[in-house]
């Protein structure tokens, strides 16, 4: 996770290109990979070196997922591309075998999240797979390494070239699915819950999302201290999973309001809340705060709306946004925090620190990553939208082994269907102006009745006069 | 420091008042408990038992500190009351030895500490003393018990009536004034370093007031810890006590920049910072914040200039009050605390955790609080001028001891003198008046000079001109 690392990779990337055009126009490259010695920083070191290296470095190619602009599912594309990543001092070469899909890929997408350098540029913050190579002053690290990565970016692809310290030795029965699970939602977890939030025997927390990656790390996290109550929310459907996963109160917020079945059965409040939301659930959690309650908000997923940037969400959340004057913390005693892994550039020490519990706690039955779904490459679309939707349990996975033939013309079939339920979609969109448009007359039909009402009163009050007279 | 209780006591205070008034007007009181039964919840329930209760009963007076109205240090008076405090269930009768004085103290007298009711009432948070009546239901607790007590006010008096659980046992070998001086300050840095906090090994830790009764706690505590590092602001004069007491980097921040001093040693910021000012030092500790820092304010102390309140110290505290936003601490990985014991009320199984705590680490000989100085209830003024002025290294300490007629009559030469003091206090601020003035003409000077500056560019680019032609 060294961000200091990331654009220095990212600027190289760009100079090399501008050096190797001239050398790479002749060559008839796929069409497919013109952008990619932009797209990713391992990618981009290659080129160069394509003069004077052996043939089998010249002739490596590898798939690589690239968004190629902010906007809807399908501008993430599935592209080749061509020379080995090359390693700098303390880097090893991992061949990825699975990554694991995060709230903040999909802001990404939409161009909400400030981590990622512009497109065209590959997302990808988590994954797992075996060390291939290793470069100079790497000693703890060596070929044949099953290992999970944690990085700002860059590791949705065959091939990464990453810093040998942002890589974490996968403990024997681990699955490379579980691995890729595990980095981000974890260490979040674990860093909200223990270190800002200090968790104890006997307390209370609120897990928005609960059936999400970080819900369910939480919920496994929260159970491995005495008595500690866990409140969750998560659509009806998906309560018996959750709470046989560790939730004591599953909440269905779509039906319920939240914070009336919280004081239902902890009137005093609560002492942890986990905010992923944002905007106006900010507020409401700090109302449910117990006197020396920590509010950790982690997140601002109300601003996700629809697969494209949904301006109205964006303004609603920064219009709704929490700020908090010092005078009310005093006055309440309470603590307000924000966390986001993304942003924690550099602190490796931090990071291994909270890995490595994290890693005693899998290795003794504590915490076990729960995986929704895994798909191939080509399916990156659909399986950000189950995310999006909210229609996971736990973990949505990409995997990169290949795709059968078979499956592929599947998949055509489906991108037909989706492109049917494009249509759908827009359909739908359409009528929900129409809807709104209805409201929006209903409305005012509503401003309308009072001054009705109004005018009756008057009437009344003129009949009153004339009865006087 | 249960708050339920103390309104509710306070109600009953001005209903027994207004009941038993016409009761009481035929005796002949003397003149100085006239406000008495308002004065504290305590004394409020005693003048309506006086018509059938025991001849003892009845003659019992007590001495009390009484705040007359908002104001200088002569708002708190010493005042003779009569009648004995009747016992509620669950109460516990302590006749108090000393009391420690609070920042709280100080910002009541001016009116600016919303937990103490209006004057007159007996201010006072904490004490110690010895158990000398036991009420209904008390079962923890008896008559010849040494404890220390923990109240939202009324304790600056020779006995005070407080329910049980507001109280704890003395250990041994603590004298009084420690006892007296040990609740709040340390309660307060226990919580603000231990559970908000989270202090562990190898953290870095700022300390305002390093000197004060908070900052002294703080310091011990820190010190529980392994390797951790104390940066601790003080007047020079004060350095080489709080560096034996344990703070390893003491900062006289009236002759350095604070922030600078801590960013020479710790370049990447701090852990955790226990911030009692509020204001503009609330905005420079968040920006002194490491990655997974925690910022915790707990007062306003900058509110406080001179004796009386100083409106302008007030606006300017609020002006600068510090404001966070949520995706401000996200994108910092920061988190803001408020703390104030005060605002604790009811919180009775979380302050005697805290308690017991501290008491195991006094009898393990890591902390013991530090007496400034002990001052009888007649000096209370100048006590609370010592704290004022920040001449005080640790707790400033009031006992009931009668004062010696000698002291007494040496009391009242100093009474002149501190008239005679007020005086050259009031040539003081006169000055600093004109000196604000000076000031004030001194900036609009310097707005002055860049007008000259831009003239003599004007200039210039004229003789430029003149030249070129």
């Amino acid at each position: 996770m060294s961000g200091e690392d990331a654009p220095a990779q990212q600027q190289n990337a760009v100079d090399q290109k501008q050096e190797t055009k001239p050398a790479e126009e002749p060559k008839a490259e796929p069409p497919k990979t013109e952008s990619a010695p932009a797209g990713t920083a391992e990618a981009a070191a290659t080129p160069a070196a394509t003069t004077d290296k052996a043939p089998e470095e010249e002739t490596f190619t590898y798939r690589a997922l690239v968004l190629t602009g902010y906007g809807g599912y399908d501008k993430v594309k599935l592209q080749v591309k061509k020379g080995k990543p090359a390693l700098k001092a303390g880097e090893v070469l991992v061949r990825v075998k699975a990554c694991g899909l995060n709230f903040a890929d999909l802001m990404a997408r939409q161009g909400l999240y400030d981590r990622l350098p512009s497109p065209p540029v590959t997302p990808g913050m988590e994954c797992s797979g075996v060390v291939e190579a290793v470069g100079d002053e790497v000693t703890d690290r060596k070929v044949g390494d099953k290992v999970m990565v944690l990085n700002r970016y860059g590791l949705w692809q065959d091939v990464a070239a990453v810093p040998a310290s942002h890589t974490f030795l996968i403990p024997d029965g681990m699955t490379f699915e579980e691995a890729a699970a595990l980095p981000v939602n974890y260490i979040t977890a674990y860093m909200m819950l223990f270190d800002f939030g200090n968790l104890r025997p006997n307390q209370s927390v609120l897990v928005h999302s609960a059936a999400g990656g970080v819900g369910i790390a939480a919920t496994q996290l929260c159970k491995t201290v005495k008595d500690v109550t866990v409140f969750g929310t998560a659509s009806a459907s998906k309560h018996e999973t959750i709470s046989s996963g560790g939730v004591t109160h599953p909440i269905d917020y779509r039906t319920k309001d939240y914070v009336e079945e919280v004081r239902k059965i902890s009137p005093k409040g609560l002492d942890i809340i986990l905010d992923p939301l944002g905007g106006s659930d900010t507020h409401k959690a700090y109302n449910l705060l117990k006197p020396m309650g920590k509010l950790i908000t982690y997140g601002t997923a109300n601003m996700l709306a629809g697969q494209k940037k949904n301006l109205l969400a964006v303004a609603k959340n920064w219009y709704h946004q929490f700020s908090i004057h010092t005078l009310s913390l005093i006055q309440g005693n309470k603590s307000v925090c924000g966390f986001h892994l993304g942003y924690l550039d550099g602190e490796t020490e931090l990071i291994t620190q909270a890995m490595n519990t994290i890693l005693d706690l899998y290795k003794q039955g504590k915490v076990k990553p729960r995986i929704d779904s895994t798909w191939h490459l080509e399916q990156v679309g659909e399986a950000m939208r189950k995310m999006q939707e909210r229609n996971n349990i736990g973990k949505v996975i990409l995997t990169t082994e290949p795709m059968p033939e078979e499956e592929k013309k599947e998949e055509t079939k489906k991108e037909d269907k989706k492109e049917d339920k494009k249509k759908d979609d827009k359909k739908k969109e359409d009528k929900k102006k129409d809807d709104g448009k209805k409201e929006e007359k209903k409305e005012e039909k509503k401003k309308e009745e009072p001054k009705k009402e109004e005018k009756k009163e008057e009437e009344k009050k003129e009949e009153a006069k004339k009865e006087e007279k």
